[in-house]
């Protein structure tokens, strides 16, 4: 997330500020992902971060604006994650390989990200969308990348991004959230999805 | 929906009671898709269904009974504008490209679909899960019967399914719900990707 932009007024300008304001995300993230946005309490945030309840204040307006920094801040996480797991060598496909293996990794530690991500769509629908426009466009990127680079065919955008994000979020709900997949297995199979479709290799 | 098991004791005997609890469903798929499972109101739903308050009792127990057989309702609506759209003449890579083409219809015409199935994550887990389990399920029956015919690779199965679907849904989200994008081309791109990969062809 740029705190700058989640919170226009209240961004911390002190390391400890920023300590405590990390301390209230992390908060919610467990308190959302566990009770639903309807049944959290700023209160049992605030307990849960050892902070004091008015000191919440001086960060967040509301539980609405603390849903919305939450969800900024776990669409940055996942964009770090999947970034510190490329590096400078790899090819167009193997890129894809390790960002979905990446994100299945992240989604096994932080399982609470569905629950949050989804319940955006009923809570804060600006969010939950941009959410998901922000990941396509970057996958979108990458994809163009890859075909100026001659890896990849030429023509792909938006709708292969799209597509590409379906499969990464719903085989990441079955592998990562729903039963304990390996990464890597489930990315190789992905990629070699991707990579080469699905149609029997011609005699 | 199987109506035996949604309403194991309430199943309706008569065509006029099938008609009463069609328009029921109706109504419900209108009221939950407006407003949500929580601001949805019994007296809401028989009103615009046209159906006294105490008939509502002679079919569901509940709110949430209601909203169970619905998500059923919707999970057998799919699957019948999928199998409609197939025909025994199609290779199984046109079996997916038409099955995507009537789903992305089907969600044009019945927007409220994505929001109903997304709020079942929160009031009724079981019918989100089993909804999706059914339809990779589904999906991984036609990848293997695409294999037995020699159309498509061996060894496809449960993880290839959910990223097909995946695929479709997150398409069907970008270009059926969020804006009018045609069926049949949006279909035929993820078709290409699914036959051949996005990988560049060989020189």
């Amino acid at each position: 997330m740029d705190d700058a932009e989640a919170l226009p007024d209240k961004t911390p300008r002190t390391a400890r500020g920023r300590r405590t304001l990390r301390k209230l995300l992390d908060a919610a993230a467990v308190e959302f992902g566990e009770k639903g946005f309807h049944e959290a309490s700023i209160s049992s945030i605030t307990r849960r971060a050892e902070v004091a309840l008015g000191t919440f204040y001086t960060y967040f307006d509301s539980k609405d604006a603390l849903f919305r920094a939450l969800v900024g801040d776990m669409s940055e996480a996942v964009k770090v994650s999947a970034r510190d797991a490329l590096s400078d060598d790899m090819g167009a496909l193997e890129i894809e390989r390790a960002a979905l293996a990446a994100f299945l990794s992240f989604a096994r530690e932080h399982r609470e990200i569905y629950r949050i991500i989804d319940e955006a769509e009923f809570v804060d629908p600006a969010s939950y969308r941009d959410h998901y426009e922000t990941i396509a466009a970057r996958i979108a990127k990458r994809l163009k990348e890859g075909a100026d680079a001659g890896e990849l065919r030429e023509g792909l955008g938006e709708t292969e991004a799209w597509a590409m994000m379906g499969m990464n979020v719903f085989v990441g709900l079955r592998y990562a959230v729903w039963s304990d997949g390996d990464p890597d297995e489930i990315a190789s199979r992905v990629n070699a999805l991707i990579a080469r479709g699905i149609a029997a290799e011609p005699d």
